[in-house]
């Protein structure tokens, strides 16, 4: 039975929205658990499509419902694993605080060890197109959230500019079934080909300038995006929006980065507005989530200019929350938009 | 020089929007902070109106720009923290995970164990008003959240239900200008008074049926919220349309749980075109904050009839997340709206 025809007769018999990604949470949960209100609990859906999902696998064979718990049979276990790709959800929630945070520390070890030698050659933040990257820690830390919410594993993953390294972490660890980065900056192109050659990734690099439209065979093409823009709102759509015009549609998620140090909260709703009107719904918007490596061009920011007091940072002080969102319907984004580099800073910008 | 007057000159100058709680936050850091880069950090407002502020300020003599450090003087503290009771943001950020999740364990010792003395003896959950409460963790963890983002301590704040508890957590920690709650269980009426006249607390408790109007002098009356609704749409409005009604306005602040149990992503979809309508944005969105302690009237809900396998859940599976918005102008909310309470439960409910 295909996914599309479970997701017609839950919505028949329950009358509710849903769609395959819908599905397909439930059925990751029941990979993973055998207590209904474990499978709840980990499916993150409401419990009277959790229950006639089941019912519907029931009917199809797929599970036994049994006195003490529910079990997918080998048969669908194997079909789900193998042909569907679909794997449980990993678990990177903070065992100090009840897991409201997430620490990257839970990652294989050895894949975190590699990750850090990597992104130890990386080439230098330089000004020229607004670069500045997160510690390798928020890195990790991006990674890994995205892994947990099933953004990862066996997914088309788009990197719209990548200096943070997220498609490294992604290689590494994640097993997607495809990556593929967009970059203005050559030096990160040719890093990441390198690495992408030298490890047999399933990760290409196109050298691109994001105020220019995305090839037409990126639209409609991926499950996840990822991100961190400049921050005007023009920046905004030319990195997101077109993120959003690359999703698939229903169920595929995207993730950016948006600060209080260059976006003040009235720009906060501009984007958010423009989200909800794409058809998409922020499921997390965790602040303070990314810290930032101090970039060595600090003295010849605008940030340094408006500074009372001339000293250099000593510590990490620009930092940036982790947004999500997972679209409803097909985004519309921004496809033939061209726009211009020079309003992706507007007058809450400093770090250029 | 009044705080409405600093806003106005900053907005001139810098052409930016921002309103009295932007400099509030500025205020607050310099209260912490000298250097400038850390006084960014923690205002969590953009460079040009964080050194905009600084150079207001400078001029009016309240504090004094050095080669190593903004400092202010000790009368401008002195009228800060006296006259207009603004202190320090403390932190609780977890410690583990880089500050990404929030520890309420960094709360003062003795305020955590008399919360816990004085919550043992709570009345149980009732189905009859769809309750079921959060764990004593969950609610610390909650007020521990607002607590830091400057939402509690000398704010007048309404708690719309409150079988949570959350104003006791605020009344012995937070050190509030003054609490109301509204709550529609006698019996929380009566636990909640008896321990504010015990105590001394700034409480008053209103025995009140959110699908009714609040009184008139609750309007614009409030400077944070804190509600847990049940989810229909009409739940929400009647519970958070009511909290925002209440709000005094720009840079006021309203706190709500939200499920995955029992609210889709469609729903949230719904929820968040209301919030942005309503000129609030979403600043929080952290998934699975809440625990939820397991219901002695399990066997009576619509989850029960619709389980698969009727065993009782041994440990938490219900979860809800914490959402934060902050007013940007005057909300309408929800004020003479009556609502039917059959309505506060729709097809995707299932605790009742």
């Amino acid at each position: 039975m295909p996914m599309e025809q479970i997701v017609e007769r839950v919505a028949e018999r329950t009358g509710l929205p849903l769609n395959t990604r819908t599905v397909e949470r439930v059925l990751r949960a029941l990979l993973a658990h055998h207590d209904f209100w474990e499978i709840v609990d980990a499916a993150d859906e409401v419990v009277p499509i959790v229950a006639e999902t089941i019912r519907v696998l029931d009917e199809q064979g797929w599970l036994r419902v049994e006195p003490h718990g529910i079990f997918l049979r080998e048969s669908a276990r194997e079909t789900l694993e193998r042909e569907w790709g679909l794997r449980p959800l990993p678990d990177f929630r903070c065992l100090a605080c009840e897991g409201r945070g997430l620490d990257p520390r839970r990652l294989p070890s050895e894949g975190i060890e590699t990750f850090m030698t990597i992104q130890a050659e990386r080439p230098r933040a330089i000004i020229d197109y607004d670069q500045g990257y997160i510690t390798p820690e928020s890195t990790l830390a991006r990674f890994a959230f995205a892994f947990m919410r099933g953004d990862i594993q066996g997914r088309r993953i788009l990197v719209l500019g990548d200096d943070d390294l997220v498609s490294v972490a992604v290689c590494l660890m994640g097993e997607p079934r495809e990556v593929v980065v967009v970059e203005i900056d050559r030096r990160l192109v040719e890093f990441l080909k390198y690495w992408a050659d030298r490890m047999g990734w399933p990760l290409t690099v196109y050298s691109l300038d994001l105020s220019q439209p995305l090839p037409a065979s990126f639209l409609r093409a991926f499950d996840t995006f990822l991100t961190d823009p400049p921050e005007s709102m023009a920046a905004f759509r030319a990195f997101v929006g077109r993120g959003l015009a690359a999703l698939r549609g229903p169920g595929s998620a995207g993730y950016f980065g948006l600060t209080r140090r260059e976006a003040s909260l009235f720009k906060w709703h501009q984007v958010q507005r423009y989200l909800i009107e794409q058809g998409a719904v922020l499921t997390d918007v965790v602040q303070n989530f990314h810290a930032y490596v101090n970039w060595d061009y600090a003295p010849k920011t605008r940030a340094w200019r408006l500074a009372p007091v001339k000293s250099l940072p000593d510590k990490p002080w620009y930092r940036s929350s982790l947004c999500r969102v997972e679209l409803l319907t097909e985004a519309v984004g921004e496809v033939d938009t061209v726009f211009d580099v020079h309003t992706f800073n507007d007058a809450e910008a400093s770090t250029t």
